[in-house]
């Protein structure tokens, strides 16, 4: 993985992959990244909701308001 | 879906779609998008409100603050 | 309903109607909307404060900071 | 009343009167209004405080930080 | 008390004097304000902390960010 | 170790040195520091997740946004 | 102790010196002041996690994120 100092612009090279969004309600979602801006708001596509790994709920798009986010993890 | 960087053209291209608005304090507000800002401020028309998915309260034109929302999701 | 991307302009249309406000803590304040800024600022006359609907205070003219609220409802 | 966009120009106003201030943690503390800036932070004179209606402390001068208000009620 | 529009001068005009500090998470300082710049940061000399009155802690200098204060009395 | 006034020169200089990150939701991540900016987003490889000290999840990279971040321990 | 406006360049002065950091979680951290910044972001040397008093952890160098604190005592 390339080093630098720009973790915003390893987001925006992961739109449309898989990835899992941990929330400050420790909730989780799941879904393919189609968009991200610099605050971090982002849309998932096909997004599921997890609540302590068990499925929830199941989403179409979901935007999600990027400040509620504590971290992304990348397949 | 197109791909790209702006997450909040994707909601002002539902302007006068069905969504639902998760807010922190875990209500959710379903209805119709009419307005909405760069800052996710937004006015719901024939808005109700849910709590665990029951029908809690029901109101013509609501202002929800930005900073209060989770997510949107989309039908 | 006007559609369109100010939802500032529709709390801006509403000055002298009557709102009820919903903030952080839950309580809920009544009221004829006469003053708002840009921050949702905004004064309340004839205000009356309300938790869980039931009447808790009677005010004459109530400021309130606009970052408690949560959602406006108009009649 | 006069109507207007300017929630905090009414403020400035009441300069000089009695107030009641309701903070984020509940309390509310009573005085009279000598100074506020577009912050909300204000200095009170004679204040008292109050909690659920009981008065818990007597001050002389107090600078209350501004974003710890809810709201501000006029007599 | 003069009256005006600056609660902040008020609190440079009592550099030197004896001060209560009220912080967010309940606990009082109290000592003489030394330092003190527009965010409310502030520097105590002959510090002193309270918890329900009580004398928990005696300090030399203190740093307070002026992010934790609610209000601060002077006598 | 030098001193000076920029800490975040210091976290910059640590880029693929390992790290531990403990949040405010008491989470901590331990991996290797890739990415970081000023608002102290980072991107962590080989990233783990630990709960009391007890590993709770293994992730490739994940992004980590700043403003959960209490502090960052360099071994 | 000289008197004014500025209590970051108090800060900037104790580089070098012992401080104690309290946080908003309650616990506290000791060591050297090497790095601070008008954030109150801070490196420090020699550092040691306490709670209620009790040493909790020991470390080499912290990073510590200035929004977490609540006040910095000096020797």
């Amino acid at each position: 993985m390339e080093t630098g100092k720009k973790p915003l612009s390893f987001l925006f090279k992961n739109i449309n992959s898989n990835v899992k969004i941990r929330l400050k309600n420790d909730t989780e979602y799941r879904g393919v990244l189609v968009k991200c801006d610099n605050y971090m708001n982002l849309i998932l596509d096909n997004a599921t909701e997890y609540n302590s790994n068990e499925l929830v709920a199941d989403y179409g798009s979901v935007f999600i308001r990027g400040n509620n986010i504590i971290f992304i993890s990348f397949e």
